[in-house]
């Protein structure tokens, strides 16, 4: 890695989840952070103060003359900004951070461009070990890119350079991956608050779930009524749902999904 | 606790995931296995090679005058088992381990009787640490009770008295927990597979989920584009998921109930 990539200066377009998460890690690594931009005065603010750097709500008031932009903003926003957002710093190297936009979204609002993506869950409240965080790296040139890895290598040991198609595919699988699987526990929090059980009596059975996929694959690991096809638990526990039609339905369809894939 | 009870000696009715991991833990511990019944004869073989004792695959063979008889075979099949297993051993001490079967199956078939079911995921080639495994027991007579707590608590320092009702609901919150993320992750690994990116890259993530539950609710441990309700990136997701209408139809289900969720 070469030296000096801690010296460039950054401004962050959005303070959300992860946009919080990444600017305090640079920032911990020295980057410079210049400016948080946010629609949300209070999300900028306390970004702004967490990495020592003043903050806008205004699009027309983002820092010209800063190094690199990194973006994240929810995917349905960014395309509306970007006329406005790169207007007079098309020279900066321009990142996102979203797992399912193309990197191809910047052709034609900035010179040097690319994408800059830890696939992690981010939440304000908790600081995450960027350490294991794999980073998913994209650049319109070859030199940009070096200049992305630099950047990651900083945080993680784990950075691949991989096209906008394969990012794509690794973002769906981390909505199953993640959002997917804690939704389980959500509905289940609820369901065992119902009956005056408390959550953390699960905690062992999802940790050891989870460790299991380290040493087997997921098909391999795969316990419980609907992979053997005990008929007798699985219509038990949905007339236990009677009152409750969307864990149902949820219940019928991955039951009946786990039983095709173990038929085969 | 008492001491003594680890001189019990146990029969297993059953060879699978269950009682091929706790066999194996009690035998550890010093209780004398007296035989393995199962239908199968290479998982009884297998199991009572591992705690050196006897098997049959005749259920009229199934030994008298042990003093537990722990019982882990498919619910369906229990009820149909219970008068030739339990005949001439009425006096023992008999107990099954699943989640989702009253205590009172027995009633009728024993005069002692209950439920010894550790709650966890359990598959014959990894051996579990039941240190952390949280037992629920239940019998029908105070001191039965006590045997079972005695002997649970030789393994794990968390077992609980409950009712049969509160574990049919546990067990049900166990199929979401467990078989129900983890076939998320099997979903993903196939998908993954077939574009060529190892499922290793989604470990990190996986882990970071379960973490983050330990120190927040999975409510507001959530993140991703249901819970943003980024419609965008959710329908470029079905779109990529064209050709997979099982995947499709998970995708619309659960990011519906997320959805729904995040609004109140």
């Amino acid at each position: 890695m070469e030296k000096g990539y801690e010296r460039l200066s950054l401004v962050f377009i959005g303070a959300g989840n992860l946009a919080t998460n990444l600017a305090k890690a640079l920032y911990d690594k020295g980057f410079p952070i210049r400016q948080i931009y946010s629609r949300t005065e209070d999300s900028a603010r306390v970004l702004s103060e967490k990495v020592s750097c003043g903050y806008t709500t205004d699009i027309k008031d983002v820092a010209k003359g800063a190094d690199m932009y990194i973006v994240s903003v929810k995917d349905a926003a960014l395309p509306g900004l970007l006329p406005e957002l790169t207007k007079g710093k098309r020279e900066a190297l321009w990142v996102h951070t979203a797992g399912s936009l193309p990197a191809e979204i910047w052709n034609g609002y900035a010179d040097r461009y690319g994408v800059l993506y830890p696939m992690q869950t981010f939440s304000k409240r908790r600081a995450v070990d960027f350490g294991k965080i794999p980073f998913f790296i994209e650049a319109n040139s070859a030199e940009d890119n070096n200049v992305l890895e630099a950047v990651a290598r900083m945080l993680s040991d784990r950075v691949y350079t991989i096209t906008s198609e394969q990012r794509k595919c690794l973002h769906l699988a981390a909505v199953f991956a993640c959002n997917f699987s804690n939704h389980m526990y959500s509905l289940i929090a609820e369901l065992l608050e119902r009956n005056n059980i408390p959550f953390d009596i699960m905690l062992p059975l999802i940790d050891e779930t989870v460790s299991k996929i380290h040493e087997m694959s997921p098909h391999d690991a795969q316990t419980g009524p609907a992979v053997r096809y005990d008929e007798n638990v699985m219509n038990m526990h949905l007339a236990m749902l009677e009152g409750n039609p969307e864990m149902q339905d949820i219940y019928k369809l991955i039951s009946k999904s786990i039983h095709e894939h173990h038929q085969l």
